[in-house]
């Protein structure tokens, strides 16, 4: 049944609300009537926040990850190792990658991975970039970590031979049990790709 | 351990996001990654639509529904029987029962119920408003429709005792087994009240 709605302002916000992913009518419309509870500040602060980020927010021109300059802080620390660059999908991943504080390098972000099914060719996310600046000699390894996934599969395949000629060595992060899973009930994949791929004990 | 966001634009509006109810900083950055995924557009109108709620609404000065004007929708409409009035909590419980499209009367939006332990009395919500519009002589019905909790009680005992000196007829929602529900289910104090309150057979 259609929704009788009081105001046609609430109506809009509640719209609105709702074309974000994982929030349906209901939820935003108590996310909506919550705003309308608190004192303005509260939903003149988000309205504001929102229509900041969407104009100001840049993306770095190096690495195309989220920034607020020209050169995200990762690129711009002259602290991290400059010839070590880790290939992820977005900007999420850059985020759990940094937070294991295991990463010393920079990275690349594709802003996707190579989907065929979506309409994602090679040409769509920064694929080109990343040739370029691995061809300006500087770096000496580059880390494809993006999901184990058909698609991402094929996106390191892709990569990796638009780098091979460039006589960068190409490295993929481990795949394998996850650290606290159970042996058995680790699908046969992965548990197959652990054996091959077995490391020294040390 | 902390997050380490690559813009202050975007941890901003993802704190903002964050305190909104039931929605995370991981729910709240897939929300705000997303919106700088979509064209401008999309995220300026949600921004814009949540400045304009906040700024333009108003509460309908009879009911104290939400409202685009002085009068709301339901209060203006001269085809409703203004002479019933149906006391609910909030702004969701009217738009609940206008769905059942069963109830032709007014209402009466209390904006909470009585709750000592959070320090609501009375005067904090809109009973004083409700006993002065009975008063004025042209209602013959109230019925009061708050959740059958221990606030809703004690907030119906309480207006029904300021409302019986005015002489109108104070009634409450029915309370039984819901529509569907199997009765070797249903808690005994509902069971019991069902059997207490039965209606003649039709």
């Amino acid at each position: 049944m259609n929704q009788q709605y009081p105001s046609q302002l609430l109506e809009r916000a509640v719209g609105e609300f709702a074309r974000l992913p994982g929030i349906g009518r209901k939820t935003a419309l108590r996310l909506v009537l919550h705003l309308l509870r608190q004192d303005s500040e509260t939903a003149l602060q988000l309205a504001d926040a929102i229509r900041t980020l969407r104009i100001e927010v840049k993306r770095c021109r190096v690495c195309h990850n989220i920034s607020d300059a020209e050169l995200c802080p990762i690129c711009g620390n002259p602290r991290r190792d400059s010839s070590t660059v880790c290939v992820v999908e977005n900007v999420q991943d850059v985020m759990a990658i940094e937070n294991t504080q295991q990463y010393q390098g920079l990275y690349h972000v594709l802003g996707g991975v190579i989907s065929p099914m979506d309409g994602i060719g090679p040409s769509d996310i920064e694929i080109d970039s990343l040739v370029e600046r691995v061809s300006q000699g500087l770096i000496g390894e580059v880390i494809l970590a993006l999901s184990p996934t058909m698609e991402g599969d094929a996106t390191n395949f892709y990569i990796n031979r638009k780098l091979k000629p460039l006589g960068v060595s190409v490295s993929v992060i481990a795949r394998g049990i996850a650290v606290g899973n159970e042996l058995e009930y680790t699908d046969e994949v992965t548990l197959g790709r652990s054996i091959l791929n077995r490391t020294p004990f040390e």
